[in-house]
């Protein structure tokens, strides 16, 4: 990775993998964040079964895109790693992929529902539910089962990766991705707390729903042309 | 903002913002808290999409009160800064607002439940249950939504804003207001915590309900000319 | 508070209180914590409406155990105070009360259900179960209401406190008492634990229950002649 | 304890003990861990009703494996030390057990429910559903409590600790063990981590299940000749 962008990238992937145990989102060694340079045509990942407190930048493990080769070092990476790379091949627009266990998500997973659009936290950033795909067939857990994974996320996504940024693996739990490392773990937190919500609501009222008209407010509050969320903190204070 | 309190009421509107995260009452840049100087004709309030961590006193967005424009600096309010305006507009008697996505209260939004009154933690600080607005109509929500939210708010709570001091918006989450900012977030907290006992307690009995002579007594302990909870911690321990 | 044991006392009870937010029992100025020296017919506890991160020893209140009347400075005791003295003229015994509104205690006294006894984390504490009172009159809440909700108690709990100690005053919270302040705000923490553990336990197995010779076995592990559990580390390790 | 072995046993089980508060897997006193010199006949264990923050290594109390006998010092051992040793006996290949309190693992053991496999954070690490045990008799809780609790453990484990290497004892709480003491722990972990969103997956579905070639590949992802998961970061990194 002799390329100028190397250092910046390796931080923060390092961070975003740190959000992870600081969000909550996964116990022990579980998760794994992963951030692309695509002109390098090299992504870093967590290497697999590393501790996060013991990570740190230089054990990031950088992976050939089209090979899924590791480049340098001597570690593996996560063993999700081509998982990601399904994903950072099929989706040019994406920088940054997320996996965690967070409880709720994973309940959904296990439950095999959906996370169903019930409020506006959920709106805000995804524009539909964060679906579950189908189960893997016997042949497809045997052989590339981290590849064909994200083969059945890919399915359910279809073409537009950032209109709803995440999908639950059935019986297993989240991904999510957005334009960089550190977005795609945001959008796990977000991901984590619409599926509480979600489990919550239903327990209150299991016929819970939420009009569309309201929904597609808040997720064009922060989307697209009219967008009118957010501020650019550098731009409005800078000289 | 040239008048003498302006650095009084910063540093309060700040606090009471960093209050939310310490209290675990949203994610990320979700919520916002307000304050309001009524001799200035001026409310100061948390800038749109900046994460708490970096927060300053200065980046507090001032905007008045009469037109809802931003009286200086380069920030974007709170996307709901019409709602708070309206709140203000409208109660006279109240000097700060909170809006969170905390869990429960979203939850009971969500299933458009009202949180009922089951027990004196509730009664100490609302004297009836925290109700959950009607749905905007498509007309509410495509035009001045934000302002339509808080007439929805107030069509539920009336004249008497302090007596039960919090409303869900429906599917979205709570607005709490108090005699000023920090208080206000206080009642969010009041707000969560309750929601929380009562979605348990629903659990564990469907019917549940409290006598009424028991959530008087314990309103009235706190709040009217017969109240005896507290200290005057500066008056008691002045010299 | 002439006595020479004042000081010492004094730092038992503040330490006692401060155990209510480190263990999250309550939020705000909720709660209070008490503890009593019987030569002196004194007790001190929490003073009302006192913020957990302001209290200081010099702060908590002495009251007199025959009057409820305050002894020194210019302070009001928590508006539980007779609800403490009730306890301390009842149950000699006793030399510590802890009153919290912890979410799962009050969300048993909230459904007016007892916590069960289904299991060795509940009979290591407690003989039975955690009961709630029954409903105090309307005459009972428009006079002497704190003393009533003790006499409330102690028509369920009879002579023998520290078989049971704690019991849930109906729509309201948790009151546990022990030897001492530090050892009944433990008791607080129990209480709170087996009220999440049964209400978990009840969502998986409505039907669930324990059998008493399990019961017996753990409790009497930890209580009376046979007792087995602890260490004496001052006498252990003391030279 | 004269071997040389010692200095390390110690630090690692006094670790491994103060895990437990830090994981959030038991309150007060409650829990212990014990870890085992096989070379020297000896396992060291929590002292009984000691605090984890007054735990020190010195403190840990030596027990002779075969005998069940204290080796030296004047502190008694955890109440549940004949548990421990019992498993010892039984099981060669494990070094180190963990029994905890946690909320949802305490739940299903007294619901008396098992932990049932409903996807891949319980596959990764338990080849079936952790058990709950049968109830003991009258007899079995009256003498050798203890004893009789592992010995309804091994009933259902059998031969192979290390497939499955949990359980739940009725109405009590989990057991857990592994190669070392720190290991023991970090399956503690997951054991209340599985249960909590085994309980939260039931909530949304009361049938859920998981197909089984899902399960197996997660497992040997991990276990056995063809494990591709983790790196031995000291042959990786070292010089």
């Amino acid at each position: 990775m002799p390329n100028a962008d190397d250092h910046d990238l390796r931080h923060a992937v390092l961070r975003a993998n740190r959000m992870i145990p600081e969000a909550g989102l996964a116990a022990l060694t579980w998760g794994n964040v992963s951030g692309v340079d695509r002109a390098a045509g090299i992504y870093l990942i967590k290497p697999s079964g590393v501790a996060y407190p013991e990570l740190t930048a230089d054990l990031l493990v950088p992976v050939d895109l089209e090979t899924g080769r590791v480049v340098s070092g001597r570690l593996k990476p996560s063993v999700d790693s081509e998982t990601h790379r399904a994903f950072y091949l099929r989706w040019p627009e994406i920088g940054g992929i997320t996996h965690t266990h967070s409880t709720h998500a994973v309940a959904f997973a296990q439950a095999r529902r959906d996370v169903p659009v019930l409020g506006t936290t959920h709106a805000d950033t995804f524009s539909g539910p964060v679906r579950v795909t189908r189960d893997l067939t016997p042949a497809e857990c045997e052989r590339d089962y981290e590849f064909n994974t994200a083969r059945a996320v890919i399915e359910l996504i279809g073409d537009d990766a950032l209109a709803t940024p995440a999908a639950l693996a059935a019986h297993h739990g989240p991904f999510t991705w957005a334009r960089d490392a550190v977005k795609s773990v945001e959008t796990a937190i977000v991901c984590e707390a619409v599926a509480e919500m979600a489990l919550k609501t239903l327990a209150l009222n299991p016929a819970a729903s939420a009009p569309q008209w309201l929904l597609d407010r808040h997720f064009t509050r922060k989307h697209g042309a009219g967008a009118y969320y957010g501020n650019d903190l550098g731009a409005a204070t800078g000289a």
